[in-house]
């Protein structure tokens, strides 16, 4: 995984589907969370399987943009709000979202 | 970020500091965290801000290991055991672990 650098932001979602692993509704929601990265900005899309013991979620899909601008621009894009609406609010049942950005260049914790 | 294949696997920590912003307690902090990079098995360490409003913490690490053998030797080395005993444990008020991994390759929730 490259450094964070700059302006650029990860954005994480842990999350847990409402449907059976491998049932086809998984794989439709799967495949409509992957489509999201034909939105302008989006860069690096990955959807992976939340492995830990440490909390309960499922699954999580990563993505970068270049900077906050980007990055609101896709939570504003038409496909991303129909998203949300049509599939996230049906299909997810818990979820937490986590963004990441570089630290200040002297590593302290102020941007 | 590169997609996760193979038996990576991508440990990431959300978490928050006792110590105020920049001081030097919580620097101190931080180039400890950033010493655990030199433990065998530990790649693409980072250590970045938590930005999202969507949740209350204030910094994250991340790291990757070739398979869970590798990460769990790390979890089990003398380094990081003492870093969580002497470190963690003192300085962290609040923290959530989550695990990433590359899903089946026919894109199903199953490994």
């Amino acid at each position: 995984m490259a450094t964070l650098r700059g302006s650029r932001i990860r954005h994480l979602v842990v999350f847990t589907l409402r449907h059976e692993d491998g049932t086809a509704e998984a794989e439709a929601f799967l495949a409509a969370l992957r489509s999201l990265a034909a939105v302008e900005g989006v860069e690096e899309l990955d959807v992976v399987r939340q492995v830990g013991s440490k909390n309960s979620y499922q699954l999580a899909v990563t993505m970068e943009f270049a900077d906050r601008a980007t990055y609101e621009a896709y939570n504003a894009h038409p496909d991303h709000v129909a998203f949300v609406r049509d599939r996230w609010a049906a299909d997810v049942t818990d979820f937490m979202e986590i963004d990441l950005a570089e630290l200040a260049p002297d590593g302290s914790v102020d941007a």
